[in-house]
């Protein structure tokens, strides 16, 4: 099958480099990229273009940190510090997630709103619940969803009713990745939720599963200065946050860590070496008050950095909105340092967004031949115009100017989603 | 002509404080207030009452600071320092409305923009264009908005075509107040553009052009530091910014001035000795990179503090918006102040948006009998619920969670106008 959409092409295939083709071709056949062009070449002469005029077709982004249970909790109690922020609305909404006629409601509208905001591909946390997290996979694939989603671990430090013994956090996963052996799109990532929330037996356990299925994993990594005290005291033996992780064989290049705010410069080194990639979620940052991260400091090191939303820490669930919120974050850093550090430029943010994770899914990014076709149409025609602008100019004003409607089509996997 | 609106009354009447009246009953004769109410009085028993079942009514919020022209730039070129932003893209759009059928487009637009976002009073920027000032205020005074409009003026330090000669300004902005005369819910306020921009000659026409006519006064002070050192070389005389407005008579109870991102003890104090307002920008100030305003210490000090959306260096329209940014520049200030100082919570920030504003114009604020009626209905029954939740959380999750037609109706000085 070959498809051929002409437009305004924008790909970021390298941080900060933006590939604009005016009224050009974007090509894919049976779902893989097979290229962009200004002219439609030879080949492709005989076969239906799908023409959407002045429209920007973008890659598609990818939200690399978001919990799928508080999608059902999205903006409520953000006044609150943390803790009581977990106690009275995280943890009382994880818990309803026993209930899988509820979770199927929350999940189908959490999968839908997410085409709908043109995310194709996701790395999720679930809950600690098995079932509903096998619904939350089941619903996503349905969708056209296309990732990572993990059935969370959380064996110590729990809530009433969200902690599991040791033996069956372990059972639970063995009966969860059978389940998930159905599923071709959406497939499971190891993920103990954070190194306070699980025994250094389960961290094991996890370590030598990753290891022998080779399983990517997911967990969250020095967001705020009292855990960090607490993993501290917890591992006296580990030389940092990010090194117990290391100690259990939880750290490599097929490792997220959400966060890392406040990771010293041995803990980035590490990361680098190691290849993890750090999850930026710039809006969840602010809403709890968890710091501004060093995203400058951190490319400039050579890490590997993707963006997500972190629902419902973030507090929406839109990837154009996390680029505005890492801009935003970025500048604010600006105005921390004095105003020395250089912010992130809109290409560089969408960079983050697109390219940073698709290339943890293995893909090369920026519509590479080769490719699986995520792409979105948006039809910014609605704005107003002051003078002739640059499609550059365009895509640049949509971060900040979501419109209803604007999103015209959705692809993931080649396949049409919207 | 009486109204009765039942639903989830919501009214912030004093910093901090959440007034809620669950279907309740907010009343008003000839569109001023008479009272809220949880069982509807004995003399209105036979009196129509329109019941919004269970939607929030909130107050309708007010802007006290937009640059209406920048309305068609919304969104561009935030990559760029000030300097460069204004050179490229605000100077190219504001000289366009010297184009009658231009203005005539955007201020539609912006008109009906406003209302779909339940904004029913601004102090807005016009250009320096007196035609296209009038233009403005016609399409606001149409759309049923309320408020302060002002001419720009701008005799030194402009761009090409951006520039009045001393006399120039000071003739058309005569001919402008006489243009004011027909507009009767739309008042003209005197605006010169900020202190560089105007000579003191201009500058003291404007004072003695404010105490003779009892017109308000609107403008920027201390948003940046190299705009601050070159007010203190345009002005050695004066012990800071905003003392060069008070010596030339623009520094009363009924001046608003805009960011103050930077103002020290002295300048606050001056403020809160002369009764200005202050009105905060959040996502302007983060857009731009001016910094991060103390607005904890501002309100703790007693200064009288509004919120704007200050279109365009801000990237969006709506006060909903804006109140989301004003809490994520507390938390930034937070951040910044080693967690030492408290952020604004929900109700804090609303009361800036709502309460706040409407004192500038003369009300009391909060729903209080005797006001104008200025409210809306926000429809949030599409939103997911993990749980019953109270009405401050569904109205503090409002302001996070913006949904398509959420906003099902709006009133204006007692009009329904949306």
């Amino acid at each position: 099958m070959t498809q051929i959409l002409k437009g305004n092409i924008v790909a970021a295939p390298e941080l900060g480099r933006l590939d604009i083709t005016e009224h050009g071709y974007l090509t894919a056949e049976d779902g893989k990229i097979t290229g962009v062009f200004a002219d439609l070449p030879e080949r492709y002469r005989q076969c239906d273009v799908q023409d959407w005029g002045d429209c920007l077709i973008l890659q598609a982004p990818a939200d690399m940190h978001v919990h799928g249970p508080q999608y059902a909790m999205m903006g409520l109690g953000l006044d609150k510090p943390l803790l009581e922020w977990l106690q009275s609305y995280a943890f009382p909404t994880e818990r309803r997630f026993t209930d899988l006629g509820f979770a199927r409601e929350v999940y189908r509208r959490l999968a839908h709103d997410l085409i709908a905001n043109g995310t194709t591909r996701v790395a999720m946390f679930s809950s600690l619940h098995t079932d509903a997290t096998l619904v939350l996979m089941e619903e996503l694939e349905k969708a056209g969803i296309v990732g990572l989603v993990g059935k969370v671990n959380m064996d110590q430090n729990g809530a009433e009713g969200l902690q599991e013994t040791t033996e069956g956090s372990m059972a639970e996963t063995l009966r969860w990745l059978e389940g998930c052996e159905r599923f071709t799109r959406v497939r499971p990532v190891l993920t103990p939720r954070f190194v306070p929330s699980c025994t250094g037996e389960l961290l094991a356990f996890l370590g030598r599963l990753a290891a022998e299925r080779d399983l990517p994993v997911q967990s969250h990594l020095s967001e705020n200065h009292q855990e960090i005290e607490l993993v501290a005291r917890l591992h006296p033996d580990c030389p940092n946050y990010g090194g117990v992780y290391a100690k259990y064989g939880l750290w490599t290049d097929r490792t997220l860590m959400a966060h890392c705010v406040h990771s010293d410069g041995a803990e980035r080194a590490a990361m680098k070496a190691a290849g993890v990639t750090v999850v930026h979620c710039p809006n969840s940052n602010n809403s709890i008050c968890s710091g501004i991260a060093p995203v400058r400091k951190m490319l400039d090191e050579g890490l590997k950095v993707a963006l997500g939303t972190d629902v419902a820490g973030g507090s929406h669930l839109s990837m154009f909105g996390a680029v505005e919120d890492a801009l935003r974050c970025s500048k604010d850093r600006r105005i921390l340092d004095n105003w020395e550090t250089p912010h992130l430029t809109v290409a560089e943010a969408w960079y983050l967004a697109t390219t940073a994770g698709e290339r943890f899914f293995g893909a090369k990014g920026g519509f590479a031949p080769g490719d699986p076709l995520h792409a979105v149409v948006l039809d910014d025609s609605r704005l107003l115009t002051p003078y002739p602008l640059t499609v550059r100019d365009r895509f640049e004003r949509c971060v900040y100017q979501r419109q209803d409607g604007w999103l015209r089509a959705v692809w993931s996997e080649g396949r049409q989603v919207l």
